[in-house]
């Protein structure tokens, strides 16, 4: 499994306004071959602050995610978007341990 | 490095009671040791869905932070909250990849 965290950030205003655009592809997403975890939120400290938490079956799904349609859609509408940070990063899943 | 991704799924209204002792929480957090990042945030999908993600050093920093003082008083603070599902996984981070 491949589990991937990050953050996005933009301004709160901007993104109540992408909020529709962002249910849109995060339900798109939700529905591709490989995907298990696929969540944006928004920090409870820092407004406008968007945490990223995925997982997914391999990295083949993940390559594919971020070829798919709705991912070029999406990075189209940021490109007119003020990103004042951003970190994303996968790892590959070792040891597991519930908590 | 340990990732731990999950998620803890309360109504709304008692996340935004909850708030400030949440801020409490994770800022005590964060300045544990081992504490890379830490951060609770609520779903842009589902209002009153926090969203978990951690990054901690090893596993003995993770152990420590479950017995932290201000985890015991969170604790103490949730056992009145009825909690309407969570998960929370924590896996040891193999191969990276920035995305």
């Amino acid at each position: 499994m491949i589990i991937v965290t990050g953050h996005m950030r933009i301004a709160p205003e901007v993104l109540d306004a992408l909020r529709p655009d962002a249910r849109k592809t995060i339900e798109a997403t939700r529905a591709e071959k490989g995907c298990i975890l696929y969540a944006w939120a928004e920090d409870l400290v820092e407004p406008g602050l968007i945490r990223i938490v995925e997982r997914w079956e391999d990295w083949a799904s993940l390559d594919a995610h971020g070829k798919a349609p709705h991912m070029d859609a999406w990075r189209a509408l940021l490109a007119d978007v003020e990103i004042m940070g951003r970190e994303v990063i996968a790892h590959e899943a070792g040891e597991e341990r519930g908590l």
